[in-house]
């Protein structure tokens, strides 16, 4: 199998991400439908035209037709979509999911997954503050990572296929990591940072902030609206690796309140030289 | 006295903030002057048209003709350049820092202020990651916030025109508050969120995470590239509020950690309704 013109991709779930990769897998010439619970989501992406076809229900025919099936749902309703539906699934068709935690969620694939069907996990690392299928827009994939995650149910040409699905969305880089490295990593980039976010906005209930606040406050805090059903979801399934990151973040601040407490003016000169050093390496890389 | 087109601005210390003051009170039509270390940045300046007249010492006749003298040098520098240059400073003259911490200053600067000299302070909440007057843009005042502190040599027609100097330089939203009250918000607001940071650059020594990071982590770190000889100061000079405010967020995140350890979802869920309702207030008035 290739990504070409005559691939069907069957998108399950379509909100903000299943949405944006309807929108850049249309227009780049792939056959996309789509299965999403509200009619009036597939009603939407058929006006806009950035699906094909689409149903409100799993659909059989549409699940048997795809050569790609992008599940593009919350974590715990992918191993149940898949054993729900593992009868109309065709041996060789590769399945892919686009969630945030892998660990738990590759080892419940595992135990639904059909014989001959291929699962490889992958993170498009790309999101905006609001969601939903009319917010959807490939334009966030520009400048962002993407993340293969080879699984016991994966081949190297399902792995391959994934990377190149990565490249086809516009992501501008794709890295591979085993399950457990991309928890770690995200459990540290993404989920602390959100738990910080979240405790910077409830620990002060001082009133009026916002007449006050400069742009670090907002840029630090911009991420604190935030989905609880989908976040508690994440972080629960996350749960130790982010209870390390939590530890290994209190530990530094710790390091650090103790050196402004000392009063020690070079100790917190050379953790702020280490600091900007650090973050040189990602302005190299920033959008 | 009014701020017109007669008024004599004096800008000692011409880096990003004191240049960007030059740049838009120039344009404005007021006569600005400067007084900072560097020949080079006074050449760069007349050069570009942002200053009518500048010199590299503390020149007695430009400091003598002032109405206005904007002190935007770091806050140590502050009291010794008034005690150096106090036989120059006209009575009558207004006074303005940029500081960015209160309390510990309006008391060094009381105890050197001339008679008949009024000092108010002023924080423009805008800043860039590159410093210099050659990276100065008063654009970045659009949309910011400006907190006129008034002290004991303050008076209320002083408190009137450091307000107008706000206007007049383009923030969005001017506020007052006492030296105590600005450094416990600008400790929350501004020092604790670079303390943050700092750490999350410093707590991670892994390699190669800009391979594999999302917006969310570079949102948090963009200020972690920092000024250290700028900020172990302002830390220093507001330790006690900055301790209480790291107190209060590690607080916080073990309340977040606690029910993450717990496994308690209807309680994260809670926590993250919160931290959207509260900023929501923010997005209102984001720029």
């Amino acid at each position: 199998m290739e990504l070409n013109e005559h691939t069907h991709v069957l998108i399950v779930g379509l909100g903000l991400i299943g949405g944006s990769y309807a929108r850049a897998l249309t227009r780049r010439g792939y056959r996309v439908s789509a299965i999403t619970k509200e009619p009036d989501d597939i009603a939407y992406a058929l006006r806009e035209g950035i699906i094909a076809e689409g149903a409100a229900t799993p659909d059989p025919r549409l699940i048997g037709a795809a050569d790609l099936i992008v599940l593009a749902l919350y974590p715990h309703l992918i191993p149940e979509w898949i054993r729900d539906n593992a009868a109309h699934i065709r041996p060789g068709t590769l399945l892919v999911d686009t969630a945030g935690i892998k660990t738990e969620l590759v080892g419940a694939v595992h135990r639904v997954l059909p014989a001959g069907a291929v699962f490889v996990g992958t993170h498009p690392m790309a999101g905006r503050e609001v969601g939903g299928v009319r917010n959807s827009d490939d334009a966030i994939f520009r400048g962002a990572n993407y993340i293969v995650v080879p699984t016991p149910d994966s081949t190297p040409e399902g792995c391959a296929l994934a990377a190149e699905l990565g490249r086809v969305l516009g992501f501008s880089r794709i890295s591979e990591l085993t399950p457990e490295r991309h928890d770690e990593m995200v459990g540290f980039l993404s989920q602390l940072t959100h738990c910080i976010a979240i405790s910077l906005m409830t620990c002060n209930r001082e009133t009026r902030m916002e007449e006050y606040t400069g742009d670090s406050f907002r840029d630090l805090t911009r991420i604190a609206r935030i989905n609880e059903e989908l976040w508690s979801e994440l972080f629960l399934s996350n749960r130790d690796a982010l209870l390390r990151q939590f530890d290994a973040f209190e530990t530094e601040m710790r390091t650090l309140r103790d050196l402004l407490a000392r009063g020690d003016r070079a100790g917190l000169k050379d953790l702020m030289r280490l600091s900007t050093a650090r973050r040189a390496l990602f302005d190299k890389t920033e959008k």
